[in-house]
């Protein structure tokens, strides 16, 4: 193992961005965190920031806060998603509601602007949620859900897509970055794809939002969502994100019509009118607190800059395959092996994973288990070094033996 | 002003609940606030909860932090709402989404119990929010709203929803507590009605939970939502709750299919299969740090009890009342004058009161303005003081001179 600490060392000395890991609560722990794809790290400037928060403007400011920064905070937010992970421009992007809500608000509208289709295209190895709400849109506005069937360890491909779509089809849904296998799906591919058909795109960026480039403009994807407790480090259940492109939103009408979406919300007028722009995908009252951890790790992911952050984070998922094909006879490795085509995290099969999985928590090595035998290792780039990485699969190792 | 001042520091001497006005921020300073009705000032404890939240249980438990207590905090904290303010029993209140989303889901759910019934009785001054979703979901349903017209300054009585409610009517949507006049809707009374004609209650507590007794056991009502920002002091845009009796919860379906309330959701299966209680009424992620401000108050609201404490509210809005009629000429008084039918805060009218409420941010002193001339005194029953109220009242005086 010597020959290998030496190279984990060697890589965290020649990481540019080492120096972010120190902001982290935690960071210098023993603790190997495998989970940074589930739920982020604090900042350290997190906790005081949300004490400042409750006594000052909550506690100082009162109900004023919502003249002076909160009602626009949804918007203002989602601007710097926008600018800082999604190649997103202003006015685009919103963060409010649970991921899953704006999904259902999403895809309800989508199927709403391709009346008479009658097909909803999603693959069988997409998150659950997705795969419900598909499944409850379809039925309840009459459509029917198209499976694909991917490769597990790989993802939807230009072919399987173009060999079901046709004007029959409403709307596309996939996921950027497979939750399991870590596939990259070729969103701009897929979407050109689609839209040959005719068909609208539904782009769920839980699993890529802050670990790779996105560009969505660029891209000319019409509807994503994504979640912010994961690269994005906003904290456990914070508020995920809709972004819709701006060609669509004057059209878009969305399912759940509440005061906070509406033109003029003190006005409280009899009929619903929509906001104009991106705050019609507004419902309730969206929680302030639960946006602010997000806030600081938008302006470090922009301090350290996108492809820095995803070139650290093939780094580390090369380093993690390499010290498994190295010191894990037996230990398959279920995500492409083309880092181009891979995300943020690294998922390894054997017959055993789910008690090597319980040793692993014992030791406080903190990796996920993913029926039926998955092993999932996240690496979050700007909290994550190589040593840890070597210090986790070390362990995976001695559990196994 | 002598001998009012006198009876107002009388009032607070004689307060029982006057000590737990110092566990809250900013209670020291002159600053008078009626709009602990709209967003509750934060506890004193809250600010170092939040700090030590995000530093020993997201930073330092992790993503183990679900295994240990997170995944239940939205039956924890709904339970905790139940016994404290709602009356209750266990598994039948959730915390989770905005208001806006769980009125939608719930009255989704409510309609689909009563097949082949046509109408949603609303009345036409409920909370817009409450009437927009009334209104998509007849939309989208196939349904037609039924307006009950109230008098303004009151709210809907028992005769007026005797005489619109049939074998038609689906759902009856009503708010315990008005949130422009303050009345107070005899829940038990309206609900008998409804039953009687076959139909489901959904009842709006945004007003009314924490400021007064609930009994929603003991009323049998069927369900129920509810805010946590006013009254119970979640912080701004905290998450809502939802109830659902228990005789019904089996057979409720509620449209958002998500992760979080399935069965298990750790087994990610192909099918949706909801959760056999009222965790079924969860769809995403909820957010944890923007349910912990709200444990603190229900605690406070339990040591207190929410009979003192209702009490107190009526203290509140008498004293305000009286003052407005001695030292007010001109200015009506536009909530019920009957304090069993009056809720925790007081609607006056006057054309000037758009710019009186400008005049009065102006010194801080902090009510609500409602489109056309209402202007809202807001009195939370712990935080608030009775010479507070004296102080907003003269200043009120001294703005329309």
């Amino acid at each position: 193992m010597n020959g290998d600490r030496a190279t984990s060392a060697e890589l965290d000395r020649d990481d540019p961005l080492a120096g972010y890991r120190d902001r982290f609560v935690g960071a210098e722990t023993p603790l190997v965190y495998f989970d940074g794809n589930s739920l982020g790290r604090p900042l350290k400037a997190t906790g005081p920031r949300l004490q400042r928060f409750v006594e000052e403007e909550w506690g100082g400011r009162l109900i004023r806060g919502w003249d002076e920064g909160w009602m626009e905070l949804p918007q203002v937010v989602g601007d710097a998603i926008g600018r800082t992970a999604l190649g997103a421009a202003p006015g685009q992007t919103l963060v409010g509601d649970s991921t899953t809500v704006l999904l259902y608000k999403l895809l309800r509208a989508a199927v709403a602007l391709r009346p008479g289709r009658t097909q909803i295209v999603v693959d069988r190895d997409n998150f659950p949620t997705d795969r419900y709400i598909a499944e409850a849109v379809a039925r309840e506005t009459g459509l029917s859900v198209r499976w694909l069937e991917p490769d597990p360890d790989g993802g939807v491909t230009a072919e399987e897509l173009e060999a079901v779509v046709g004007l029959q089809t409403a709307v596309v849904l996939l996921s950027h970055v497979a939750y399991r296998s870590a596939w990259i799906a070729d969103v701009a591919e897929l979407t050109r794809v689609a839209h040959g058909a005719g068909a609208l795109v539904l782009w769920d960026l839980c699993h890529s939002v802050g670990a790779l480039p996105v560009e969505l403009d660029a891209w000319d994807v019409d509807l994503a969502v994504g979640c912010t407790y994961k690269y994005l480090n906003g904290g456990p259940g914070s508020p995920a994100f809709c972004y819709v492109a701006e060609r669509l939103v004057g059209d878009l009408s969305q399912p759940i019509p509440g005061w906070m979406g509406a033109a003029d919300p003190f006005l409280m007028g009899p009929e619903y009118v929509p906001d104009p722009g991106i705050r019609r995908m507004l419902s309730g009252t969206p929680s302030i607190v639960a946006m602010l951890a997000l806030q600081d790790m938008l302006a470090l992911v922009a301090e350290a800059g996108i492809e820095a952050v995803r070139a650290k984070s093939v780094g580390l998922t090369e380093h993690a395959i390499a010290l498994v094909d190295r010191d894990l006879p037996g230990v398959e490795v279920a995500s492409p092996r083309d880092p181009e085509r891979r995300g943020g995290h690294v998922t390894l099969r054997h017959p055993r994973m789910r008690e090597v999985t319980a040793a692993l928590w014992r030791e406080d090595v903190l990796p996920d288990f993913r029926e039926p035998d998955g092993l999932r290792l996240g690496m979050s780039p700007l909290s994550t070094s190589y040593a840890e990485v070597a210090r986790g699969i070390a362990a995976i190792g001695r559990a196994l033996s």
